[in-house]
């Protein structure tokens, strides 16, 4: 047997349970859960350290080394995290549609759990705990894989999870760890169709085009985002400065950040202006011709539009009208979330209805393709795609359906 | 530039106009390919011809030879299925949730096209017409490729589809269809992710398999259908004999017919004599010991609890509970559809919760699990995978959806 069958066995036998367990039970179960990591904190902060200073020796770099560490607030943070999940509604065993056909059968459509979920994911520990959570309350078992560069914090995290479990009614193998850094396992969960329901990769871009690549298991495809700004030629351009700023620099390491400025060119001599002040001491500005010829820019590539350089830079390129900016997010962005700044009620609604992305926005920032701004409480990633579940992947989006048909021995004609 | 960079290019251009058609520009569209379907019945009728005349020759079963054909009264089939997808409602650009967050925020989850599909299927060439007819109506466009035997009928019916579309206000183009019989081709079109949305394997087991292994495209599987119907002790045995010949004979080669019947112990001698006399002479009979100690039967093997038969082959098994039944089934099905006969309201409840199939029935044929008996009007297939869409994939399966998010100036905080 390998190493894949022996965890998936135990997943699939752990199905059974927690696919019909009562969400008392489920909650009840993260509340042990929450108990559990909270008496572990000294264990968990040790095994954290370890890593730490394992990144250090390899020369990882400080924001990843930030992303990696723990201490007691984050914690806190991710005790936090299961408590909203145990508040959000179970979204199991639910229906928002029943019907009955002529010949007398009545149909009901039905949630119920994915099964076993697969998380690939980088770097930050926190992921373990917010995932489990996330699946259990829907119903899933999971199994997960986090980077190498985390085994100490994972295990110490997974080990207070299981203890947590064995005071509840939930059994501890609806949680599985990948154990071995061996990257063959990675490969073996990819394809391990007779386990897994569904793969989450979690990471950069690499990863997720690995996995999506590799996978014969169905993926969810998250968290690619290049997002863009448009500002109209009828835009408010105060409210586009404030939103620009917000987008671009309030977070630059998330999906959601700003990485295009798409600017009409009737405003363009007015706006660029404006723009550039707001951000010319935080930001790298690379612009196109038009932009150079107004404010103080690198010029930008045709690799420029394509990228999602989650850092302090923005590309900026001005445009003819509305179905330029359009057409060039439809061609260069990740599907993940754009907003338009105008008055106009033509351009908003044709921005909204043609560009092909997860969220679209008239007059807000993209920083808001979030599941707790949407009022999802958690969310396991924002999908780019469009199979299955598209946008913010909150407990709704965990769940697959069935149909259940109540006769009284009809047959077909 | 490949043959696939060419057919995803062109289908990928008409996207932007199909995603956003008004509902009458796509009903306008589909009358005007029922028409051109029905003036070029002499075309597509020598074409079919020919193939039907190569299978002979390639020593085609007599099974599929009739799958192939196609006749006048069949081209009305095509017909009436077109304009059965005319009378359905069209599933874009619909909302059933609109909210507003606290901080004004108005959100808007809207249903959109999924983009472009893709169809690998085989034999029957009216799924041709029905595949786009279902993918025009819910603002798709489709790539098909259909099998070998059948170039001659698909590429006359495309051209009577590509005709009526050159009538009406859509494009042509968002039609494609693989005219190049070349197994590469296949391969390429599974892994076409910069044009290809999603990819649907209609036809048998190898084929289907075969594409979930192979594709990087995201797939949605459908029509592997190895069906149960478990006789508990207390269900009326003359209803379980009708379900039973019903779902075993009155098709044998479709996905929702059942091809293993679990008794219980306590009913099977006086069950699975009146089951012997309904169809011993029409169906072979495959039975464990058990069943061999009360009716005659070939003995059957493990392979025959896997086997989906498509034929008049039925294996038996008798049980010792529900909770057996229910383990045998998520144990060697196909997840597609199962049915309990029983009077006993626990088991009832039981079997539904805990069967993990798309569809579970309680006293009633597991030949309904149909899009038309759903009252769905059409599918492209019945999905036996939990991701995306699971049960008949209806108009109401084949779309997306993305988030409109209406502000007025607000940025995050």
């Amino acid at each position: 047997m390998t190493y894949m069958d022996l965890k998936g066995q135990k997943l699939k036998s752990a199905e059974k349970q927690i696919s019909v367990a009562s969400t008392e039970d489920k909650n009840f179960a993260l509340k042990c859960v929450a108990e559990a990591i909270n008496s572990n904190r000294k264990e968990i902060l040790a095994a954290n350290e370890k890593d730490v200073q394992n990144g250090i020796l390899s020369n990882m770099s400080e924001g990843l080394v930030d992303r990696l560490k723990l201490d007691d607030s984050r914690i806190d943070g991710i005790i936090d995290g299961i408590n909203t999940v145990i508040k959000l509604q179970d979204p199991v065993w639910k229906s928002d549609r029943v019907w009955t056909m002529e010949n007398g059968l009545t149909f009901s459509k039905m949630t119920v759990p994915i099964g076993v979920i697969g998380i690939i994911y980088e770097s930050r520990p926190n992921v373990t705990v917010d995932a489990f959570a996330l699946a259990i309350k829907s119903g899933n078992c999971i199994l997960l894989r986090g980077s190498s560069s985390a085994i100490n914090s994972n295990l110490a995290l997974v080990d207070a999870i299981k203890q947590g479990l064995r005071n509840s009614n939930i059994t501890e193998e609806v949680i599985g760890f990948v154990e071995d850094t061996d990257r063959d396992l990675v490969s073996d969960m990819l394809n391990a169709t007779d386990y897994l329901d569904l793969i989450i990769p979690r990471g950069g871009k690499g990863l997720i085009h690995f996995v999506v690549e590799s996978a014969s298991v169905p993926t969810l495809q998250t968290g690619d985002g290049n997002c863009h700004l448009y500002v109209d030629e009828s835009g408010n351009l105060e409210d586009a400065v404030n939103i620009l700023v917000n987008a671009k620099t309030q977070r630059i390491g998330v999906c959601n950040a700003c990485e295009t400025l798409l600017v009409h060119e009737n405003i363009a001599k007015e706006f660029l202006p404006m723009a550039y002040e707001a951000l010319k001491d935080k930001v790298e500005l690379r612009g196109d011709i038009a932009t150079a010829s107004i404010i103080e820019v690198k010029p930008a590539t045709e690799e420029d539009w394509y990228e999602e350089y989650l850092d302090y830079i923005l590309a900026i390129k001005v445009v003819k009208s509305a179905d330029e900016a359009i057409d060039h997010i439809n061609k260069y962005g990740t599907k993940h979330s754009e907003s338009i700044i105008t008055e106009n009620l033509t351009n908003a609604n044709k921005f909204q209805r043609q560009v092909d992305s997860s969220t679209v926005y008239v007059n807000a920032s993209t920083r808001f393709t979030d599941g707790g701004e949407f009022g999802f409480g958690a969310e396991m990633g924002i999908s780019t795609q469009k199979i299955h579940a598209r946008g913010p992947v909150g407990l709704e989006q965990l769940v697959s359906n069935k149909y259940l048909i109540m006769g009284h021995g009809q047959i077909r004609k």
